[in-house]
Order: structure tokens, then C-alpha cells, then sequence
């Protein structure tokens, strides 16, 4: 479950509460949902080896992009590909997607090249499109719902890690709204990967940014945590004038953040298909969020000045 | 897969076009999935006695409602219930939902209202709200995704009747944009009864109207039909200018369509759950779309022509 760019900043005490309210009002009464609001996506127990991964995501226009600043082709790629992402974040593969379009009558005949994004992006991970709406709309919006599974034994939580466990983050942070928003691919087979070699505490896909990615992370967990600014990788398209801020929060990386327990660390790969594992800090008893400057002093983020680096 | 009010009228050619582009570049590539677009919800080989139903429907401001002339509660009902009536019409049982909303800022914190109908139609049929979303829009839309279970034996899809078969519909039709719109109950009981009665050789539910829906199953499953008019149950908030009209093109009824083999018919109860289903006419071999005035005069209906009575 998300709750976004309701008009307050990120982070922020009304985000919250509704959060608060749609998880106390939204209680599962079946049995067999494992998981239902509160991680990447709901785990349902399908079987007697795998899981069931029900999750949906939406891009907005005006909201999510400008249909000025981006290509039909881009925004059904993005719109996918958000949705894979969090897949991934479970260990899991993504298997068969609905796709909800609301589209302005003059644009409509666009809805091929739309289809080409979310096509090709499906065609990458044997992803089926099984279904789904194309209504009128005033403004474009696409609402994607993508099922997927995972074995029992590879399902990784957000909520499962400890104290002392050292956190990772896969491939490099910032600046991604300049391109990687509309060309990444999604971290399905480097989550796979990583697994089968060490099965993480807990896994988060970065959509908000690091900080308020590693933060959700932490606090499922009810952990702090203390990142090493130093030991960020920074993106070559993070803003110039501040990098650290760039990677911290932007958002839009679709990279992995991983907790690993300190005793597995050694058997970690450092480059999973090529994409750099990293090294970026860990999770403390505290439940502080702790950057750590290159000379020693660190800045506690409090939770109403969540997004702003100071 | 439903294309709707994309700017022109329903059954013309455009929507075809667009259906026939979407079914030939969607084809499902993975060996579980036994339906995808072209059914009320996708079907998928879930185990050894289960399908799995995936289905999404939006409700879109200004397009299925305007927000002066309906309650967010209603909007809220209505949303859940549409996507529940898919499921109804194949026979299953819904499960797990996941609700995508966009609100404008200004309306925000009218999402308990809208929750509130969600929930109740929820609870209705056991439905848990297992994720979602909250997005920032200029428009309101509530988009939702439901999955639910039939036994394989009760699998009742749109696209297997059979020329000669008996077609039915449950309750009474016409007038339902006044109030039933945002107040009907899914049939999904109903169904189940009919089924562990008689299995229907096919069944959709009418959303669009007697007329179109009449016209998907009959297309789906080859054949053409002929409907009785002075046989159409007709509701008491049909448009009184014209009853029959009301019945057959308003749409938003959410009852069932039923085709039923005519060694069957006489296994068929009259009434389920104090609902009755009635007999309306009969599917041919000859591929049109007749219906049949009490005088004895017909009107075949062409593909350009669907919406209007003539």
C-alpha cells in the first residue's frame, strides 16, 4: 500500500495516519493472505511451495509525469516496470498483469505506442497480459495490477530484519527522474541471484528516494538506522550541485535495498549481473535515521523533516 | 479487457479495432493462462481443483459518475461491486482486492467516505483489501483489481453456448443509473445457486445493457440471438418514456445474462435467493441480432446501429 503526493510532503504525519487508518481498517479476515498492507506487495498462500504476489502501482499524469516531458512509450515502460520492481523487492517473478488505462479522447488513438512501452517491458521478465480497461479520462493515467509467485523459501519481507544487520543497495542512486525513470530494468533476476547465494533480513525497492525507502525498511523492521554518506554510490545523472542530496532523495532508482545479517555478509557477491552491490551502512537497536558525514559528525533525520537534508 | 466511452459510441467500429490490436498483441505466452482478454476475468490454472479469477474495472469522475451527483460512499460501493459482478459471472467466489485511488488534494480527506462503501461491499462477500494505492489527481478514479477462485468444474465462461440455447436474466433491468447503479448487490450467491442447479453453457453479467452484453456472449460463443421484448423483465425505475428501451440500453444493472441448454431448462429454479430469472429468448445459428415485438415483428439489429432502437 502507498500513499503519495496527497498534497503534503512525503513522510509527513497526514501520510501517515492515513496509512494508520487503511491498515487498522483493512485487517485481513482470510487465512491464507499472509501479507496484506504494509510491504512491496500481498503474499497470499497459494500453494504448498509457492506464494501468490498481488501488487498494483499507478502513473498519473501531472502527477507522475508531464505528457510533455515523456513518450507514450515511456510512460507504459515506467508503468510496468514500477510494478516488476516491486515484485522483485519480494524475491519473487512477476507472471500476469491487468492494465487500467484512462486516457483524454484526443490522445486515444495513442494507446499503441503506450502498449509498445508496456509490451516490451513485459517481453524482458515473460510477463502475459491477461486483461484490463481502456476507459475516457479527462487526464492519462495508467494503473497497473501484476501477480506474481514466489517460492516459500526465497520470500523476503520488508519487515523481517534485525538490529546489526548491514544494509546493501544494488546499482547507483540519484538524478534518476533525468532518464532512469523511463529506461530502467527492474532488479527481478539480481534479487534472484542475490538469494540463491544469501537470503536477506529484509529487501525494499527504492521508489521514494533511499532515505525514505531505508526508513520504511528500518521501521517495518523496528530498527534506526545509520547510512554512511561516504559509501553511497552516486548515479552520474545525480544533480551536480548536491549528489549526496541527489541519492538520498530523488527517487525513481528502482534499485534494491538489501539488510543482510552480519555473519552472511562474506558470501554476498559484490557485482550480481553486473550491477555493483554496495555497502552502505546498517540497522541499529536505536530507532533513529542516522547519516554519518565523511568527518565524523552525523545528522539525525527527525520525521517531519524527512526529506530535507540539512 | 473492457474499451469503453474512448469517444464514441459503444459496438462501433473504433472500439473493435482497438480490442482486435490489444487481443492479437496480448497473446498469452505462459501455458497456466486459460482465458486472458475476451472474458468477464482472466482465468488461470491455479491448482488441481481451483482457477484463478483476475479481473479490474475503473470508476472514473466525469466519465461513470459526477462527483455532485454521487456519494463518495456510493462511488466507494460501486467500484468494488462492479469488479465482484466479473467474478460472479464465471461462476466464483471473489477473495483479495487491491484499491488504486487518484483524488484530487482538494477532496482528500474524503477517502474514509469512499473507503467506507469499499469496506462495506467488502464484507458482503468476505473480500479482503490486501494493498493499493493513494495518488495525488486532477480527477477522481478508483480503480480495483480483484482475484477470486472457482472450482474447475464450475468455471462458467462467455464464449461456450451453444445455437439453440435458452438465455435467461436474473432480476429486472432499465433505469438503474437512478439509484441501483450504487446500491445492487452482485449476483455471486445467485450464480453459485444457478450453477450447483444447472451449468449454464455461458454467462456474462450486464453492465453495458441487455442489448450489448447480449450481443458479447452471443459473438464470443458464435452464434446470433433473438430476443422477446415483451419477455424482458423490466424494472420499476425504467425511463417511463420508454420501458423497454430503458431495459434493453441503459446498462449499469449488474445482473446476469445465462444460456442454458434446452434439455436443461426444465432443471432451472424460477426464483434464486427471491430473485427470479426469467426466459428472454434464445440463441441462433444465424448470426444476428434479432428482437422480436409482441406484434410479430422483428428487428435485426446491425453491428453500426447496436445502441439504437429503431
Amino acid at each position: 500500500m502507498k500513499v503519495e503526493e496527497t498534497g503534503k510532503k512525503q513522510g509527513d504525519m497526514e501520510e501517515e495516519k492515513i496509512i494508520k487508518w487503511l491498515k487498522s481498517h483493512c485487517l485481513p479476515e482470510r487465512t491464507e493472505v499472509k501479507t496484506g498492507i504494509g510491504d512491496d506487495t500481498a503474499v497470499i498462500d497459494f500453494n504448498s511451495t509457492s506464494y501468490l504476489l498481488l501488487t498494483t502501482d499507478a502513473v498519473v499524469e501531472n502527477v507522475h509525469f508531464k505528457i510533455n516531458d515523456a513518450s507514450f512509450y515511456q510512460i507504459g515502460w515506467k508503468a510496468l516496470g514500477v510494478n516488476i520492481s516491486d515484485i522483485a523487492a519480494m524475491g519473487g517473478s512477476p507472471l500476469w498483469a491487468l492494465v487500467s488505462i484512462g486516457m483524454p479522447k484526443k490522445i486515444v488513438s495513442a494507446y499503441k505506442k503506450l502498449y509498445k512501452g508496456i509490451l516490451d517491458m513485459s517481453k524482458l521478465f515473460h510477463v502475459d497480459i491477461i486483461g484490463g480497461n481502456l476507459s475516457r479520462s479527462e487526464i492519462l493515467f495508467v494503473d497497473i495490477f501484476l501477480a506474481g509467485t514466489v517460492k516459500k523459501k526465497n520470500l523476503v519481507l520488508r519487515s523481517t530484519a534485525k538490529p546489526g544487520d548491514i544494509l546493501f543497495v544494488t546499482g547507483s542512486l540519484g538524478g534518476s527522474q533525468k532518464r532512469k525513470q523511463f529506461t530502467f530494468i527492474p532488479r527481478v533476476r539480481e534479487a534472484q541471484a542475490i538469494i540463491s547465494r544469501v537470503k536477506p533480513s529484509a529487501m525494499i525497492d527504492l521508489s521514494d528516494g533511499l532515505a525514505a525507502d531505508a526508513r520504511k525498511l528500518a521501521e517495518a523492521s523496528g530498527c534506526g538506522f545509520e547510512i554512511a554518506i561516504s559509501k553511497i554510490p552516486v548515479s552520474q545523472d545525480a544533480c551536480e550541485k548536491d549528489k549526496i542530496v541527489s541519492a538520498l532523495y530523488d527517487g525513481e532508482d528502482y534499485e534494491l535495498l538489501l539488510a543482510i545479517p552480519p555473519e552472511s555478509v562474506r558470501s554476498l557477491p559484490t557485482i550480481v549481473n553486473g550491477i555493483p552491490v554496495t555497502e552502505i551502512g546498517r540497522l541499529t537497536k536505536k530507532k533513529t535515521f542516522v547519516l554519518k558525514h565523511t568527518n565524523g559528525s552525523t545528522n539525525k533525520i527527525s520525521k517531519e523533516k524527512f526529506r530535507h537534508f540539512e
